[in-house]
Parts: C-alpha cells; structure tokens; sequence
C-alpha cells in the first residue's frame, strides 16, 4: 500500500489517498485542541498513544460485533481505514451528566443520567457545531429517517460495547463522541476515533469520596488537557495500557 | 366566579386563583419582550388584543377537534383556564426556516422545511432556555417516555389545525411556540396562548417577490417588535379581524 496525496487535514489526523480508491491512509498527529481550536498544542507522543488506542478499541469492538471502517494498524502512528462518505454529524453518547450537558441544564456533573443519551451536533466550525434534533437533521436533508434510525441503532451498540469494555478495565465511561459514514459498498459503519480525545473516562480503581462526600475524579481523558489538569500522556498510557491488557485476555488477535 | 390571590406574573400575563381550585383567572398584560427580557415595553392594546386572539384561536382549535386548558374569554383582557401542571418546556413547531433556526444552521430564512420541525427547549430563563431532545429530556426526568409521545402527537395536531386556520386567511405559518400541562383530571393538554407573540405569521396577501427575486416579508407577529419594525398593533388588528371573520364563516360558537 502506498501513501499518495493528502486530501484532508483535521484537528487531529491527516488522510492521505492510497492506490486503492476504497483505501485511505491516516496519519495520528501529535496536536491537541479544545474549545473549538481555540487552544492548540502540540504534545510529544500523543499520536502514537491515539493510534494505537483506537486501533486496539476498534479490534474490541469488533469482538463485540461492532464494525468499523478500521482495516489494520500499519506504524506507530498510521493506520488504514476503508474510505467513507461522511455524515456531516457529531454523534454523541452520554451515561454521566458531565462538560457541556452539565453546564447547558444546570445539573451537577458526575450525576448518572436515568438513561444513555444520544445527541448529535452540526459538524461546521463556522456555525460553532450546533446541537441538531432529528427533525432538524431530516428537515435540513442531513440524513433520511432510515439513516438515522441505523446510526442511532449504531451509537447504542457502541455504547453497550464500550460500556462492557470500560467496566472490564476499570474505567468509567461517562461520555464519547463518534462519526458515522456509508463505505463505497454503501455500509453505514463507525468511522473516525475512539479515544482520550473524545471519551470521558474517569477511573473506578482511583475514584473515591473525599472528606466532605464529594466524588473526587482521577481523569483519563482530553479534559486534562481542556482544563489544564497536567500532562494527558501518563493517563493515555494508563488508557492503552489497561486496554492491551484487555485484548490480551480476551485472546483477540489484532489487525496490525 | 371571583378574582383571588395572584399566584404567578409572567413576561405577558397574571394568573390568579378563583374559589375553584381547578380554574385560574388569568389577566393579558400590554407588557412586550424580546430577547429573553433584554428588551421590554408596555404597547396600549396589546393585552386585550392578545386575549382576544388567543381566545378565537382555542375555539378555532376546538372545532378542528384540538382541546385546550381554555375555559371562556370573561373581559377584554380576562379568560379563565383550568389550572394545569405544566411541563417546564417550550414546545415549537416550525414549517419554515426564520429566527434562531435560520441562524443557527445558516439557512436563509423563509427555507420551507421538508418537513415541519418539532423541537424543546427547557423553559429556564437562569440557563437561557436550553435546547433539549428526547432522550435528555427523559433522561433529566422532565417527562416520561408516555407523556413525550402525548405531548409531540398533540404539537403535530396543533401544527395541522394552524396550518389549516392560517391557510384560509392569507396568513403563511412560519412556526409557533406553545405549552403544555396536565389538568387535574390527568389529562394532557395545550396551555398558555396562541397569539401574534408566540407565533410567526406572514401575509401571503402581500407576500411577493421583490425586484431582485428576493422576498418582501410583511410580518404580522411580534418580530415587528424584536426587530424594531414598527408598531405591532396594526399586525395584531389584522390577524384578529381574519380570525373573527373565518369563526363567523365557519358559525363557530365563542366561549365569551
């Protein structure tokens, strides 16, 4: 497989074509950004750790009969992924009122919400990613019913697997952002990442109440990075670390 | 029946208590605003103008098969309704692009939608009305997976009986806002008001195209008021003189 053309450059990753149309080549970037690129940073490692993160976690998933557009891991900090057609969409998952959601409804962060919620967003830097509800997204031509019922059906098995896969290593997961596209074959799957960037995952092994009752929460996740809390690498590595040893029990043999 | 204690003053109307529990007095205001309170203004005439309107639109709705909290217009500016449990949200139905939707998505405003848009907002003015979907609005324990259905099938009928009133008097139904509550038999229900302040009507009468191709809007609703486009009243004069023609034609009994 060859590395041709860059044909998109995002937050954090580059896309390169390859000799196979269906084919692109991804490349993990060490940058990281929050509030909408308004802070930006390059941290030394942080490619190969994502890399590695999300090729692991699309192998677990697949375990659990969740595909994905993840073909194999092919460097530290490469991957190829079956190229998709997009859903101009951010697809959000959330078990734990945290972030945003918290703010926008005024509940206290860490409050368990009575149900998974799924909630989508505008993909477009220019209007700020606005929230989308699904009579909007049908009205505005975004999706069709039908895409929408499938990738919603998708969101919540990626949910029940991720769930089953952070509780197995300890880990709480409170939220996560994924994206969804049709392959060439016209397959709605997963696509993008799942990683520390876009879940939030707080430790059960660290978590406890402190003096005064209140949850005092060890973060694995960018919100280390969004609220200045220190270095993301140690966490990262924590995340892969429990991880490899996940898939290492479950004998699961990875595509790399 | 007899005016007692005010229980609640709103941005546009008082409600007071009766010697029947179960009936509220409630009292329009001139009071106009915009921008969540950011501007405020008494205009001579509207109270009585909204209360009338509201008034023939819940009988209108009556005979379209819509019921609602109203009980019968007692005075000028006065009705009574039952008294209702209210959900704490705001229920708005668009059929057209215009306000913060348009904006929101960067749609031109007068888009006609594929499909009408039903969305929620919490009603909070601390929290700035936040945009909410199902499952947020489930899972924050606003309504149960039983009332939310209710409360969409009645929004949707509301939406087909407007579309049917507006329709007959020139009037095109951009989008609408409403309540709902439950009575204290248990039944849900439209509440609050249908007027000019809590709908966007556009006359088709004198809705044409303008040398450019563009669209000349002559608004007859409160944005006359937000956008600082001159007085509402005359707006409010002429719906209220279409509606009373159309329940004459249509012989409809006024609760007066």
């Amino acid at each position: 497989m060859e590395k041709l053309d860059k044909l998109y450059q995002g937050k954090a990753k580059k896309l390169y074509a390859t000799e196979n149309p269906d084919v692109l080549w991804v490349e993990y970037m060490n940058q990281a950004t929050a509030g909408n690129g308004a802070k930006k940073e390059d941290i030394e490692g942080k490619g190969v750790l994502n890399n590695r993160i999300t090729s692991l976690m699309f192998d677990l998933l697949k375990a659990r009969g969740v595909e994905s557009h993840f073909i194999r891991r092919i460097s530290d900090d490469e991957q190829l992924v079956q190229r998709m057609d997009m859903f101009p969409l951010e697809i959000i998952m959330r078990n734990v009122a945290a972030g945003s959601f918290a703010k926008r409804y005024g509940v206290q962060e860490g409050t368990r919400l009575k149900r998974p919620v799924l909630e989508f967003c505008l993909k477009s830097d220019e209007l700020g990613d606005p929230f989308v509800n699904k009579d909007s997204m049908i009205a505005l031509g975004l999706v069709d019913e039908d895409e929408l019922e499938q990738i919603s059906r998708q969101a919540r098995a990626v949910n029940e697997a991720l769930l089953d896969i952070f509780g197995k290593i300890g880990v709480r997961l409170v939220d996560f952002k994924i994206e969804e596209g049709r392959n060439s074959a016209g397959t709605i799957l997963l696509a993008d990442e799942i990683t520390p960037d876009t879940c939030r995952l707080w430790d059960e092994r660290n978590y406890q109440k402190d003096a005064e009752g209140s949850h005092r929460i060890e973060r694995l996740d960018k919100d280390i990075f969004r609220r200045d809390l220190g270095s993301i690498i140690p966490a990262y590595e924590e995340i892969y670390r429990r991880l490899t040893d996940l898939a290492d029990s479950e004998n699961i043999s990875l595509r790399q």
